[in-house]
């Protein structure tokens, strides 16, 4: 599509373009190393390499806002994790639409889903294709590379992806991209066969079929006009291998799969998908499969043996990239060749098992270009592609709007602003394996910043069972997090603890937001409500399902919130008592205390603590105002009400909410957790002292209340009683 | 400089600008709108708009390692700030070495030496220039722009800067690159007059002198034919205004300097310096300000209103540059005709008193491509250029060398590898003002990371005089840092402390490096050396001076240790003593202990707790093995051995070596301060589990040991010996 035109112009740039274009041609006949920078290889010349200058004369980047689309296929917690480094990295850069094709199981999907749907970035369209379906096309081909069954899966995006589609960028998500993708699809017209009117330089290579002919070219500049004329077939854009596996001389008896010399690496691929639907690609590569394994037993490489077969055979089907769109850095990559030589990187692929650990004298410079997306704000590219049609997805609209009505004057701005932010979110960001099936099982809910991460080891001490925590982190934290768990034994242990990451953005925490993204990740039948900074008894995670059992709250889908009694330390050296005997010792020498007993006792006065000291069975207790006791709910409960952000009467609402619903309030005798010490955090600290911030609680306590009586009628009143009783008292 | 020669190649190229250069002319005459696109105005035709396609006719790049020269006038502490997230955008995305000339107060200064020489960035050489030298130059220039006299200073660049420059970028320090600054000084080679050979592209403008020129072109495309020949005098690049305040007709009266038109911005300027020092440059601005400053009383906007007289004057000298090298984002702009319709941003100028705060209904856009280096890893960009020749100073190159020499395999690798890291450093990284001179003055010296932040505004209450404190955090975390003091009216009320930010590094935390980057920047003759989780009594600060003055240390040049004994509270609710006797009844009431009474005694055991509670004088008392007390001591002691970096044996060396250099150790009878408890940060808790942390510190003991034999003979032998008992005790 051609921008808005400008007859002349346009034009005058045709005509300059194809002057470009005779020249070129001149160029080439008479000097083919010059030519054929776009096409260098390993031991040619890279692509604008030796001299910056040379590195303008590029293919015409497509309009402004042209649509490009991007295939990956991701499966698992940790691909899910690179593919969005990837795609950060491709943000970055990009200056045009982007429509990704994601081929993914269900843990991706479920994992990329969420993070685009919160993400909101503009003009980034998003399709999923489920993986399980391809699963019987592929799988008949024995793969022993690391990336199992979906290495393979790349073969069959010419069929799988939409009829419509004539182009594609398919990806490996271990790439990391430095420049602009549109300057990669450019290459596209590059491809012999192209129109003119798209193919502004010469098409630079192969004269003759397949990277031999280029390999030689670039040896021996003379043999240039021997090679036979351009066939119109190229379909396959690819870079040539930087390492030595395709020659089959890297260890007595290696054996690899046919390929053209080094062959061609499949971390980027350009794909025509119009012409190799046409060419039959296919039965082709299918063909070409089965006839390797019958001497080949599996492929090692996945999709890239049968590629690399495939070009071996039809060495017209492939179009070599300029180096520098592939820079391969497995651990005896031949990159160097390629790199010191090169004005500009493109794209990195962190091809070695390794990845970033690989051996590489440059390691370090690599590492750095990939970390800068690592740890880098996602929340930075939401940004407009400016001059291109609006193309925010219809939610992300409204709460731009809704943003914009916002009046910047009020005193609650920052807060009202804070309850309308959508958070990205990433859940289960680290691998994790969902509970079995259990009819009474509980999982603990609570959420965290990066200040009480040293929490966690107790916890996971304290509560075998599964957890799902909302940690509100920073791009760069949630790194740090990762290196955190990674390196302790006991949490890298925890397969049944989901971590969910929702990004920090805006100036309150918003713990009534996490709570529920915690809450909505849960997959057992029933939730105990905690908080991070209190450890459970560690007999309570079996007593808590015993007492589920017990009370047949599943099975007479009997309303209840079943409460356990929290109590606090003030010391930070403590030791934790084994028992509810060992607690009340503890309680009556002084060491424990019932949870904010000095400074707001009405939170959990009516646990009633006296008669749960005698009680040997559950006992019912009334709702009271400020009534916050930590409860274990059936997962289905309601959800927390987002408008509390930053701290006061995020759980207070919550309860009045079960209590509008006449879940009955029973306190379980045997049960406790203890609230352990810790400095005030930054976010508490800066808001308790302000008055504006108290001042805006009350207007939401007020708005809240309204909400009830819409919602509730008169069962709500005693609610709205209970609030101005209390504040008639204060 | 032309890279490395292939004959061939390089005729066929310089064949190929040639009718590049042809075709531009042949366009130039039959279309002026198109061909003047690198000369777009706010009303006209921004830099490769439209269509992407045209962008990429660029000027040629300059080869990869010509070396580039840039300009930057800067000033006090929040303008260092900026520029080093100016220099880190320019850094991104540079890939030519680059030589940056700083004009400095000795605030920035100081600041910026210290940065560079511990950020070690390949490639980048730094050189300064006093501005206090510059000032008579131009202090007779009425200014009321909020730069002040500094936002002159670039008028007297072309005099100051060394005779063998030719051409400097010149930038103000609130702008950000989003582009590779060697895309910038390409456009040098526009400039009328220039030789062929480094013009590919017809001189695009203007061919009538002035930016008035260009707009009616642009306006009416015909006018073209009739402007005058080149004249081969552009000496000064420049981008339009993207506001009327030239235009005088923002309010009544409103009596702006002299200007064509809009007039031009000088945030971002190419100076041609060998033709401005030609065409007498200096003599020609001095003129022009005098005759204006006889009816103007003074400058509004600095050097600009100089420039724009200048200019208005001699239209021939300007250079007009594409609007997206200077996206200007002040209050009234109309920078958005210039974005909305650019492929790409070059650089964007915050030329607004509010900076980020500006209203722009494209802000968020802006601010994000901003924030993006305020956040960045500065570490990330110590990366080196590939294929030019290694730029690394030679402490760097030093470093890397032992750096390699390490053995990996070696169990204490890690450590080792901390111990060379040369962590970069901010001095004073917000506003601050030294402590006037006093013969008996004390700085608190401390090191933190973003988890004791909360303890700065108690510490403040705490200590009413200097402090200087070292800070370990991220770059990220140093702006959270920034927000979390403006927002507190404790901290942002004292100017006497200093903040210094050393950037993390690295898995373990540098405890002693810290120390000595905070203790290097004290200003007092003496220092309190304390820990950041510490309070001390309301009373010391008064206290220590009294006592110093008392003891007479400094007159004396006695060499003395003053012994702040040390007690801790495990109760996170505290009510801090206001007097010994006070202190006294808790310590009986078991409400607060001797520091580390229970873990650690020997720590603090020499300091004769026994005897303080009686003493009514200061008392000698020996070293022992392990002792670690907090003292006071000159601020010329010596530093900590930054070999023990993590957890341990980090004050016990120090106190050694003070104890080697002969200091006496005075306890003092009133001093006290209190450990306040805290979660174990996650540095500590990750290292202190593991039994190769105990190894290494043990074998750095024995190293440390040997270096003190080394150093004071027969004199160390007491702390080896005292060790060994300690050891077979353990």
């Amino acid at each position: 599509m051609l921008p808005r035109g400008r007859p002349r112009a346009l034009g005058a740039a045709t005509l300059l373009l194809l002057l470009v274009v005779v020249v070129g041609f001149f160029l080439f006949g008479r000097d083919p190393e010059y030519g054929l920078q776009a096409a260098a290889t390993l031991d040619g010349d890279p692509y604008g390499s030796r001299n910056r200058s040379t590195s303008n004369l590029q293919p015409l980047l497509p309009p402004k806002c042209e649509l490009l689309h991007v295939a990956i296929v991701c499966a698992g917690h940790n691909s899910s994790r690179e593919v969005i480094t990837l795609v950060k990295s491709v943000l970055f850069y990009r200056k045009n639409p982007l429509h990704l094709h994601l081929v993914t199981d269900a843990v991706a999907r479920s994992i990329l889903e969420t993070l685009f749907r919160t993400w909101m970035v503009p003009a980034v369209t998003i399709r999923f294709y489920d993986a399980e379906e391809l699963k019987p096309l592929i799988s008949w081909i024995p793969n022993k590379h690391y990336s199992g069954l979906y290495g393979l899966m790349k073969l069959v995006l010419p069929s799988i992806l939409p009829l419509s589609l004539a182009r594609v960028v398919v990806l490996d998500t271990d790439v990391t991209f430095s420049s602009d993708i549109a300057e990669l699809w450019a290459l596209f017209a590059h491809f012999s066969g192209e129109a003119p009117a798209t193919l502004p330089w010469p098409a630079p290579s192969p004269t003759c079929p397949g990277p031999c002919c280029v390999l030689t070219l670039s040896h021996s500049p003379e043999a240039a006009p021997s090679c036979p004329p351009l066939p119109d077939k190229q379909v396959i854009g690819l870079v040539e291998n930087q390492s030595d596996w395709y020659l089959g001389n890297l260890w007595k008896n290696h054996k690899p799969w046919p390929a053209l010399g080094r062959g061609f690496n499949t971390g980027v691929i350009l794909l025509q998908l119009d012409r190799l639907r046409q060419s039959g690609w296919e039965q082709m590569w299918k063909l070409m499969a089965k006839r390797e394994l019958l001497t080949l037993q599996a492929t090692s490489l996945a999709d890239q043996d049968v590629f690399n077969a495939v070009i071996k055979e039809h060495p017209e089907l492939v179009h070599p990239l300029p180096c520098v769109w592939n820079v391969q850095l497995s651990d005896h990559t031949l990159a160097e060749r390629c790199y010191l030589e090169a004005a500009d990187l493109k794209v990195i692929h962190w091809n070695s098992p390794k990845k970033l650990r690989v051996k590489n004298k440059h390691a370090e410079f690599f590492r750095n270009l990939h970390l800068t997306f690592l740890g880098y704000d996602g929340n930075l590219l939401r940004r407009e592609l400016f001059g291109c049609p609006s193309q925010l997805p219809a939610e992300a609209e409204q709460l731009q709007q809704a943003m914009a009505q916002l009046d910047e004057e009020e005193p609650c701005f920052e807060f009202r602003q804070q309850q309308l932010t959508m958070h990205r979110v990433h859940i289960t960001f680290l691998p994790h394996r969902p509970p079995p099936p259990q009819p009474h099982d509980v999982t603990l809910v609570a959420q965290l910043s990066m200040d009480r991460l040293q929490m966690l080891e107790a916890l996971c001490r304290h509560w075998p069972g599964p957890m799902s925590l909302a940690l509100y982190l920073t791009d760069a934290e949630a790194q740090q997090f990762l290196h955190f768990v990674e390196t302790s034994p006991v949490l890298s242990a925890r397969k049944d603890v989901a971590y969910h990451i929702v990004y920090r953005e805006g100036p309150l925490y918003p713990v009534n937001q996490l709570r529920n993204v915690a809450l909505a990740q849960a997959l057992t039948p029933y939730v105990f409500l905690s908080d991070i900074d209190f450890l459970p008894a560690y007999s309570l995670y079996d007593y808590l399902r015993a007492s589920i059992e017990q009370l047949e709250l599943s099975s007479l889908q009997r309303k209840a919130a079943l409460v356990v009694p929290a109590f606090e330390t003030l010391h930070y050296r403590f030791s934790f008592p084994n028992s509810k005997a060992e607690l009340l010792t503890l309680l009556d020498a002084g060491s424990l205390y019932t949870f904010r007993y000095h400074e707001w006792p009405q939170g959990h006065a009516p646990t009633d603590y006296a008669r749960w000291r005698e009680a040997q069975a559950p006992y019912r207790v009334q709702w009271a105002a400020d009534y916050e006791p930590y409860v274990v709910v059936p997962r289905d409960c309601p959800r927390y009400d987002p408008r509390f952000v930053g701290f006061g009467w995020n759980k207070v609402a919550h309860i009045i909410e079960l209590d509008a619903q006449e879940y009955e309030l029973l306190v379980l005798p045997e049960a406790f957790s203890i609230h352990l010490p810790h400095a005030p955090s930054l976010d508490i600290s800066r808001f308790r002292s302000s008055p504006t911030y108290r001042d805006c609680l009350q207007a939401f306590k007020e708005e809240f209340h309204q909400d009830l009586s819409r919602r509730y009628g008169a069962a709500a009143l005693k609610y709205l009683t209970a609030l101005q009783l209390s504040q008639s008292r204060a």
